[in-house]
This record gives C-alpha cells, sequence and structure tokens, in this order.
C-alpha cells in the first residue's frame, strides 16, 4: 500500500473462493478485501450508519482519527464531533474501493494464481462492483440499514448505484458533483490521463515494480486532471500569471509559471500516494458508469430506489457541470421520488465539494437530521 | 519540411548576418527565411492587402489555390472569390510564423553554425517576435499599409501586437477568439502538452531526427489540446457516449468510445505534419503573451494604435472565454479608439473561428468594407 497510512484501517474478507465477487464484465475475483476505517460509534440498533463513498484518487481515510490528528483525511473538516458527519450522532464508514491501491483489492494486489501483483490482469471494475463489494462489507458488520449514503464526483456515482441496486438499504442518497453518465469531454480526459501512462516506458504493459514505476505518466496524468477540478476562475484567484521568484522570463522549458510550478508539485506528491494501474481501472470505470444504458433510462433507473434524495451541484464545476445535477433530479421527479436539490454558488469548480463546507453545512445537516 | 505543401509557397529572407532579427529574449537569429502564400491580385497602389496570421498549428496555407482543389486551406471556405477575404477585391498574405515548422525558420532548421538542426538550440521566440519577422516580409514585398490584419487564437494575438508595433502599418484589425493575455488555464493546458512531449524518451532533450522523433508525446499533447478546441456540448452532439462498431462494453484499456478513437485519429495525424520542438517554442510564446506586463496596462498597449477594431468572441470558447475579448474592447474604449465587438453564438466552442462562415461573414464583410 502506497503512503502513510492511518493505523485504524481494518480489512473485511468479503469474497473467497468459496464466495467470489462476480463482475460486470463476465470475470469474477475470488479472493477480496475491502480496506475500510469507521468515526463514531454504531448505535445498538444499528441504524446510525453514514456510508461515505471516495472519490477517484480517494481512499478510507476520510476523517482524522483523535490520535492521529497529522494524518487529515480528505474530508476532514466535514467530519468530526458537531460537524456536518456528526461523530457523537452517526457511525461513519468509508472504504477503498475496489480496484484501487489504498488497500482494497486491486490491479497491486498479489494474485493468488501466479504470486505476482496482478497488474492488468486485474479484471476491469464496474462502479456497481465497487457498490456490490461495498454492501458485503456493511453485511460483515451485521448492518442491514444506511442513515445516508454520501459522495462526490465518482463517490456520487457509488450513492446512486447504491439507492438503485439496495433499496432496501438505502433510506437516503446524498450524490454530489456528479453524473448518471460521464461526458464525452470527462471521458476524452480520463482517455489523455490514460494515454500519459501507457505512453511512458515503465508502464511496460503494466507489469512494473513499486521500484520502477510509471512515475513521469502517472505525474502527467494527475496534471491533467487537476486542471479539470478547479474552474478558470478559481485557477486566476490563486496564480494569475505570476512567475516563480522573479518577474522576468526565463526564456527555457523549466516551469516557470506559479500555476506550472503547481501541477508539478501536484504530480509528483501523487506518485508518491497512487498506483498507475489503479487509476486506468478506476478511471475506465468512471467511463463506462452509465445509468441510461444499464437501465434502459435515467428514470427507470430510479423506479425501485426507496430513498430520500439531496442531489448538489457547483455552480463553477464544468467537470461534472450542474446540468448533470439537474438531469438526475428530473428524473426522480419523474420517478415520483423524494429529491431535493441544492446548487451551491461558488468559485471552486470540482473541487469545491470538498473546500465549501459553510456553504455546504446548512443543507446537508438540516437533511441528515430530517431523513 | 512536413506533411504535403502547397507548390504555390514562397519564401523571403527576412534576416542576414548583415541584418539580424532581434528577439524579446536578447538574443538575435542571423538567418531567417519566412514561407508565406499569397491570393488574389496586389492593386497598383498596394492598399488591398490584407495580412491573415494563423493559429498555434496553423501555416500559410489559409486558401486554397484554384490549380490545386484537393489542398484545401485551413480557412478555405473564408477564402475566395466573393468570400469573406475576397480574392476579387483584396491581396492576401498569410506567412508560417517564425519559430513554425511550415517552411519558416523553426527548430527544425539547419543551425549554419553547427549544419545540424536547431532542436532546443533555437532561441525562444515571441509573439512580438512573430509580428517583426512578418513586418519585414510585408516590407520585402513593397506594401507599406495593409487594409487589415486578420487573426484568430495566437494568430488573434499577432494581430494586436501588429496593431501596437506598427501603428502606421495597419488600417484595421480583426483579433478573433483571443486574449491579451493567457489564463493560468491555459498555461496549464500548454504546460501538460510540453510534459507529454518532453516525457517521450523520444524528444532526447530535442535532439532527434525525422525518423526517430516524440510521435507518442506530440499525439498525446494534441489530444489534450484538441479537447479545449471543442465545446462540452460538440462533443455531446458529435460523439455522445457511442461506442465503435459495437453496443457492447469491451472491457479493455483500446479506445473504444468515438470520441477517444477521435482523439487518437487526430493525435495520429498531426505528428505526420507537425514538429516536436516546435509545439514547444510555440506554447510557449503564446503563453508569455501578456500586452499588460509589456506595455504596464491593456489600455496603454493600445493608446498608440491607428487601426480600427473589429473583436470577435464566441460564446462556448472555454480556452479563450468571452470575458477576454470584452477586455480587448473595454481597453481599447477607454484608450478612445473605434473598436467593434461581435459575440458569435455557437456550440463549437474555440474552434467556431474556423467554422462558423454563416454567422460572422456578415460582420467581417461588412466592416471590411467599411474601413
Amino acid at each position: 500500500m502506497l503512503g502513510t497510512r492511518s493505523k485504524h484501517i481494518q480489512y473485511a474478507t468479503i469474497a473467497t473462493p468459496m464466495n467470489p465477487l462476480k463482475l460486470d464484465c463476465g470475470k469474477e475475483l475470488t479472493e477480496v478485501r475491502l480496506a475500510y476505517e469507521t468515526f463514531g460509534t454504531l448505535n445498538p440498533v444499528k441504524d446510525n450508519c453514514i456510508l461515505i463513498t471516495h472519490a477517484l484518487t480517494g481512499d478510507s481515510h476520510v476523517g482524522t482519527h483523535a490520535d492521529e490528528e497529522e494524518l487529515k483525511g480528505w474530508w476532514h473538516d466535514f467530519l468530526g464531533p458537531d460537524l456536518i458527519f456528526d461523530t457523537n450522532k452517526y457511525f461513519i464508514i468509508c472504504s477503498n474501493i475496489l480496484g484501487g491501491c489504498m488497500g482494497s483489492t486491486g490491479p497491486t494486489s498479489i494474485n493468488k494464481e501466479t504470486n505476482r501483483r496482478y497488474g492488468t490482469e486485474f479484471p476491469l471494475v464496474s462502479i456497481r462492483d465497487m457498490v456490490n463489494a461495498q454492501k458485503r462489507l456493511v453485511d460483515s458488520l451485521n448492518i442491514s440499514c444506511l442513515h445516508a449514503v454520501c459522495g462526490g464526483s465518482l463517490g456520487g456515482m457509488q450513492v446512486m448505484q447504491w439507492a438503485i441496486s439496495y433499496p432496501d438499504m438505502v433510506r437516503a442518497a446524498i450524490p454530489i458533483a456528479t453524473t448518471p453518465r460521464l461526458s464525452p469531454q470527462g471521458i476524452a480526459f480520463n482517455e489523455v490521463g490514460r494515454r500519459a501512462i501507457i505512453n511512458d516506458p515503465a508502464w511496460n504493459r503494466g507489469n512494473y515494480s513499486t521500484d520502477s514505476f510509471p512515475s513521469q505518466g502517472l505525474a502527467l496524468a494527475r496534471m491533467i486532471a487537476h486542471i479539470t477540478y478547479l474552474s478558470d476562475e478559481s485557477m486566476r484567484n490563486k496564480f494569475g500569471r505570476m512567475l516563480r521568484n522573479t518577474d522576468e522570463y526565463q526564456y527555457s522549458f523549466a516551469p516557470e509559471f506559479e500555476v506550472e510550478s503547481y501541477l508539478n508539485y501536484q504530480g509528483n506528491k501523487f506518485i508518491k500516494r497512487f498506483d498507475a494501474n489503479s487509476y486506468l481501472y478506476i478511471t475506465k470505470a468512471v467511463d463506462y458508469f452509465d445509468l441510461e444504458k444499464t437501465y434502459g433510462s435515467l428514470t427507470k433507473a430510479f423506479s425501485e430506489t426507496n430513498a430520500k434524495f439531496l442531489v448538489m451541484g457547483f455552480s463553477t464545476d464544468w467537470l461534472y457541470p450542474i446540468y448533470q445535477s439537474k438531469t438526475i433530479v428530473s428524473a426522480l421527479q419523474k420517478a415520483g421520488k423524494d429529491v431535493s436539490y441544492c446548487e451551491i454558488d461558488t468559485k471552486f469548480g470540482h473541487d469545491a465539494f470538498l473546500l465549501e463546507y459553510e456553504k455546504m453545512a446548512p443543507f446537508l445537516i438540516n437533511f441528515l437530521q430530517n431523513i
């Protein structure tokens, strides 16, 4: 597993040779474990559980544990006593997705049939496969009903899939900054990210070691993606056309604008914590997610859901634009479901769902209280 | 020179050891030629010339010559008898930019000091350097006054620079789909494109041959850039989530969505006609273009211009968004200049300036007639 990880990570074996996990691609996995973390306390009747689903490069470490203050969770500000995900009230679960590289089974795992890392022999997984794996994790904790499932971006895709696949387990669903099917522009950005990795000779068709991996390609994939997480406006506010350490152009090809340095820094940081093959698998799962294709129409997709929905979109998010959030809302309305819609005015683009605590909190707190 | 080229290309030597071209970077070039093409006929008083400036990967072949119908110009639809750039009326010049790879001096040229291709020993050139080179070309044709200078994107930057640097030569200036300074988002996209090239081992610090060049990196750079030329809407209309040749997912990492195939096709087509080092140099020139930085303020930049301006922007262009066109207009107004603004409603994003003939024609024809 990559990077410094929390000591609070737990592992659940959710598939075995006797109980394999069947995948949408037609293959099955006979050994699957999920890494997960919990926050707060499960109440005696086990009905205060919120499942949080993470985004593309997230992990189980959604919040910060009291004895590990230096290891901030990716939704650190959102989770804790009296915060949105109030650990005095709720029992929070977050698991690393199937296909990930943060403790759950994925292409970095050892294939017991070959005693080598799977690499690209790992089967392609779908969002539904990820959700089916999580379902087994929740079952293993003897929790039969989730107070809510909540997540942003790829996490929001999982939220919708949860409400559709397990309608009797999900009381409330909160898909944030997400889409019922990725736009061709989104597919295009994922494809160029994958090309960056695959072009790197160190990728070697997915057979690389932890010592020699496609670091340049993975860093470039992250840099490309990072642009799509910000907005034109937030980049102007944050970087403008500032140069590093100077007012003068250097007339060379080394990064010199602040925005270039920042992207290169983000790329180099990313390769310390993420696996290149996982990046290929997870982006492909995102590309494949298409509730209309899978269920015939979006309204049909939601027809059997029982959850109360809160859909949240962000004004400057151009990767998962608000018209996509509105498509979810319309389909739920057409299916006669209980749905609220919240559009947050923000400068921060897609990343807003990680940043806009003050604007999101009133809606989320109120919604979670009134389920 | 790359690709199949028009037999109508002419060459002008615009710098020699006796008359070097001084560059913004402080260096000078002692051997410079520009490749150019002309269309229509120069009138006896030599006042019917329109200089068209090309975009990032364009060239001198803006129109189609009557005896070369198969070699369509990049503004084929715009240039010819009774079209916007009416060859019955106007004498059109278009030259490949300094630093380019379509016949003008650039990193693919032979450095006479070493008898090798310049590669990255070529000095960094600015938009102003490109314009200064074009000025010498126009001088060499004994033309002292341009009826208009017109171009889109990087071409629009050249247009503004022309009006600023040579106020007495430019009667009218038509900057289209452009900006007085590239946004940090634009710099970011250029930087990831450059990284794609530089990451390619075949780039070899710029020392590569025509047989073994960084084709994968250059193709990827083009794929990334191509996304920014289209709009979310135009991609949905053109590709949607269509798969190639099938309705079923292939569960592999080969391109399978139409949009992926299209981008890969565009990338592979591009490497047959463009040079990787030129791509680095030209994107860097675009990043450096900043009229505010160079002249103190945008209003100051335009203060000495004598041209009549028509600024044109496109509603769905998110690479050079219309607020940037409006910034140009405001500065010109503040400087007390004659400026018209035309905002074209379109689905086609940045590429609209190459496509929206019907919508652009009335404004351009009328403007060109009334200079």
